[in-house]
């Protein structure tokens, strides 16, 4: 069963989780990121059934992450590629990916991810670029942006700060 | 059709999309960041079927996201609570909602992250603690780590660059 969309929730988190809350799709923009273009790159990178191939990478471009490009017509051949929209996913993925060693990798990192001029490893965190402070629980809170409806705006007069830990 | 699962995926970003690759599991954890700790809470603000809910809510368990506490048993009552491993989940949803404002959403921020102790608005970005470095396509690269399997360290002798734009 497909689920609800997300696309026109009044959340940012759940619009972007309407996308990217997919695990194939992540792993396709996975092996986009490092140079996969064509359906046989995934195909050969993923053990994915090709039907699923197919129907992730149209919503793929329709959701503006990927342009199809054919670049020859007989025989037809088109490639996928990166928009600056699904390129700026990228950190997410390495924040999930810094996550994903941390908390699902008892032997270690399974994948180290490094500064391309440096080779050295980064210390990859979400911050605040103004202030240089690092978003944890506790310390970020969501107020109505000025696209909300008037509801969110009723509901989230006081900041509502994330991630604290209650006790019923 | 469940999908495979890739929780023995040697790259920490599909062991990650194995436990946050899925919509309902961010707008659960991203309630759960929110204050809800019951069942009849995550019911009230997500438009899920609850069959649906006890089946995410028992995943988050397994999966070591929420711990599951009795705290009465006549009738018997439950609380979920998030776990440290689900509480650093809280900057990547951040980031999610960041790129769900700039991108989803044509007619500005539907919700604004602010800092819980200034009020004022961060700017999120995912960055190198160390140097500051903004992690951007082209600046970020992979190597193995060091629970990385040899094929991995084969595959990757030299750093993989990520988001390089290419042209077939």
């Amino acid at each position: 069963m497909e689920r609800s969309s997300f696309a026109d929730a009044e959340c940012p988190i759940a619009r972007a989780a309407d996308v990217l809350g997919d695990a194939w799709t992540l792993l396709i923009l996975r092996e986009a990121m490092k140079g996969a273009t064509h359906f046989s790159d995934f195909a050969a990178q993923l053990s994915i059934a090709p039907t699923t191939l197919t129907r992730k990478l149209q919503a793929l471009v329709a959701h503006g992450l990927f342009e199809c490009v054919v670049y020859q017509l007989h025989p037809k051949r088109e490639r996928y590629e990166l928009t600056d929209k699904a390129l700026e996913v990228l950190p997410i993925l390495m924040a999930m990916g810094t996550w994903g060693n941390k908390w699902l990798s008892p032997k270690g990192d399974l994948l180290t991810i490094v500064d391309a001029d440096s080779g050295k490893p980064m210390q990859v965190a979400v911050v605040d670029k103004k202030t240089g402070r690092e978003l944890r629980p506790g310390n970020v809170a969501l107020i109505a942006g000025r696209a909300a409806r008037r509801a969110i705006r009723e509901a989230l007069k006081k900041p509502l700060v994330l991630g604290l830990r209650k006790r019923t």
